[in-house]
């Protein structure tokens, strides 16, 4: 594995050994006193964020810290993009620079593919990491949250089969869904999307997915409720229902939430908004996964840096060691 | 110690004990010739910054980096803030990705006491260490000015009995002088408030200062004097005097400088105005001590942050060698 | 040496030791698994950018972490700057948190001479390194870009006679020329200025260089042309050629490449703008060293840190090993 830009990228075999990879950096370090490893020594991490953050950069920045590479964060607002540099020039210097690894998040669809091919034309240089690229892939999202699935569900290996997900709310506009959607049926799992019909994608028809715009009957039979955060930036007018129907019709509602198999869980890959998209007491539920899905991303971006830049003999020999 | 959130929560004891713990990281690292400590090795540090600052982050960071601690910034401006997120499930983002410490400066007073609530409700989770919250605390400078303190008069411990504090300027929008008279009072010093009417802070008839508005009588008797920044940007317009009353008032001129003790001394925790609350060559004065504070800050932080984060026998067993 | 401000404080034997120097550390590092030396371990480097910067701040910092030292950032948006405080006291604020050195990036000529006199008067205090000030000098890049040369055009020592150097574009708002010019004649090259009479510098008629409006005639005797970035934020209208007369008179295009010797190479210090100062395909040539001169930034900012700071007896003894 070269890149990780697109979980349609990935078979299942791949994603299974990410997910197994995780869970063995989790292991490891859940019985450490000091949370480092010498596994990225000497290797250099650029984060490259044209949009703004706080978890995923610092979630990439602290998986890199925890093995012991030198991670260096630029961000739109302060870089050279102000004085009219191209994103294909910018990326080039990263590599250049001696980027073992180039993290970007990036407002346009496709960006990191790009990137991907621009500095590694031939497959030799740094490894790109998709970190969300507009609309379209969050790849290391919907790894966590499988990974979270796993551990919630008492899932072993890929077995998602029968696996009823259901994703609430603004599908058009996230990236998480399509990563999502990509991974879940990948594993056999079933979903639906949950949303009101200008919020689905286009071309939805074509995804292995069911629709549908009634909550109330979907949640009943779901083991996941994944809702998703309304993309209030990317949105430009017209086809929006209002706030308030929104949380209405598709927001989680107590009342919901007192519909959902007490095994099922509920999942939100932040930032949340409490009483829009989700009730403010039902994210605090013992049935929420959301903070397990934090402290389980550093754990799979562990894994994803691992898996695609310690491919040489000292990293493998020393990653025993402290 | 559990958090640092406001001098108030210490007693005398522990005061003296983090002074005395800032002076022996201050001398041990006096004669190595590499400035690092494997102290903290392992552990991981947010800073959580929602307002400007160049010293407080950059000497916490400094601290952290000398223990070897992984240090992760993050600043308002950049961070899910911009998205809606609300600062309670910030913080508990930042624990769930693994703080040992969250260092926090935000506008509103209480804030890092309502991370401390959040994140560690029943005192398991991460350290808060309060850098400033609106008008309210800022612990670790009252603690640095305390160290400086000690080491221009020679005070011994914490024998501050008898000791003539003023106190100097914009006290109603101030934290360092909620921290200061918490601090210095509790050590026995005399603290005196010199301020305009409108710039003293609401109750301060229950606090265990006097006031005055006469600088010039205050100063001839003073051991230390200490100004404090005029923060406009705290002010809504109405009751500050002009600039130039202020300056003429209450601003530390030459003349006025030339009436101190021999032995007594200026602080100031900085950013400093010049020409504002402090005359330009004043702040140059052997009398000052302000650079000396800076160099005390990265000390004294070292010392919380031990204080707080390495309570672990790898941690201490390890704090010896290098 | 302690500070690195201008090239015109170099003598010839500096600046060949630090070319000498920087080819040494691109070796060492070229043969090693883990790109990571002792060398700078314990030492303490803030990056104070007053402008905004990707790859100079960006490869200042892989410098410094490549080398162990511990890399502070701050930069002028999110800093005291901001609450008034001066150039001179943030400057003795990062020297007294414990500085090693202070990079400096700042809009106006001489900040970084002005910053050296203020934290080392007696010599004894942080190195202070220039990494841009206005439109005065730029040493690093002057040094990478001789550095370049050597390397693409097989020069051995600092025998630049008789090499012919067209420097193209906007001379007269850019530090690099300045920089350049000094070391380019230091070491025996003829340096010709091609650029509108309105974009040299004043006082250029007492410069060691040749200038030019006719590019095509001075192109196809270079054995090095180096575009310069047109610097649109330092312009404050009036003298200033159209974009489509300085792309016509003053651009890289196909047909002017053509014209250069076989063996010319083609430079730029970045950021680029494709299309104006240079075509988009010609930045792409074999005889382009673009990216050549952001890797070889790296290994030579290594070499001017461990010149500057790494004098002691410990990091010289351990600067052999891993």
């Amino acid at each position: 594995m070269k890149h990780l830009l697109s979980i349609a990228d990935l078979d299942k075999d791949e994603i299974i050994g990410l997910l197994d990879e995780a869970d063995t950096f989790r292991d490891a370090l859940k019985d450490r006193e000091v949370k480092k490893l010498p596994t990225l020594r000497g290797r250099t991490i650029y984060t490259l964020f044209y949009e703004n953050s706080t978890r995923t950069r610092a979630s990439f920045e602290t998986a890199g810290k925890w093995m012991s590479a030198d991670v260096i964060n630029l961000s739109a607002s302060s870089s050279s993009v102000k004085k009219g540099e191209s994103l294909r020039d910018t990326a080039l210097t990263l590599s250049s620079l001696g980027a073992d690894s180039i993290i970007i998040r990036h407002p346009s669809s496709g960006a990191a593919q790009q990137v991907a091919n621009w500095v590694a034309p031939n497959g030799d240089g740094p490894s790109v990491i998709n970190a969300g690229d507009g609309s379209h892939q969050h790849p290391t999202q919907a790894l966590l949250d499988a990974m979270t699935i796993r551990q919630r569900l008492g899932i072993t290996a890929g077995d998602f089969a029968g696996l009823k997900v259901k994703i609430v709310g603004d599908c058009l506009h996230s990236r998480v869904v399509r990563s999502n959607v990509d991974l879940l049926t990948a594993l056999g799992a079933e979903v639906t999307l949950v949303a009101p019909p200008t919020l689905l994608p286009f071309g939805v028809e074509t995804w292995p997915v069911k629709t549908s715009v009634n909550f109330d009957a979907e949640i009943a039979e779901a083991d996941v409720v994944m809702m998703l955060r309304v993309q209030q930036e990317r949105m430009n007018g017209g086809f929006f229902p209002s706030h308030r129907e929104y949380a209405t019709l598709f927001g989680l509602s107590k009342q919901r939430a007192a519909l959902m198999k007490k095994d099922a869980i509920i999942m939100h890959p932040g930032p949340m908004l409490r009483g829009m998209e989700i009730n403010y007491a039902v994210a605090d539920l013992d049935q929420t996964a959301i903070l397990q899905q934090v402290n389980n991303g550093v754990h799979l971006r562990m894994a994803v840096l691992f898996t695609l830049i310690a491919n040489s003999g000292f990293a493998e020999e020393h990653a025993q060691g402290a």
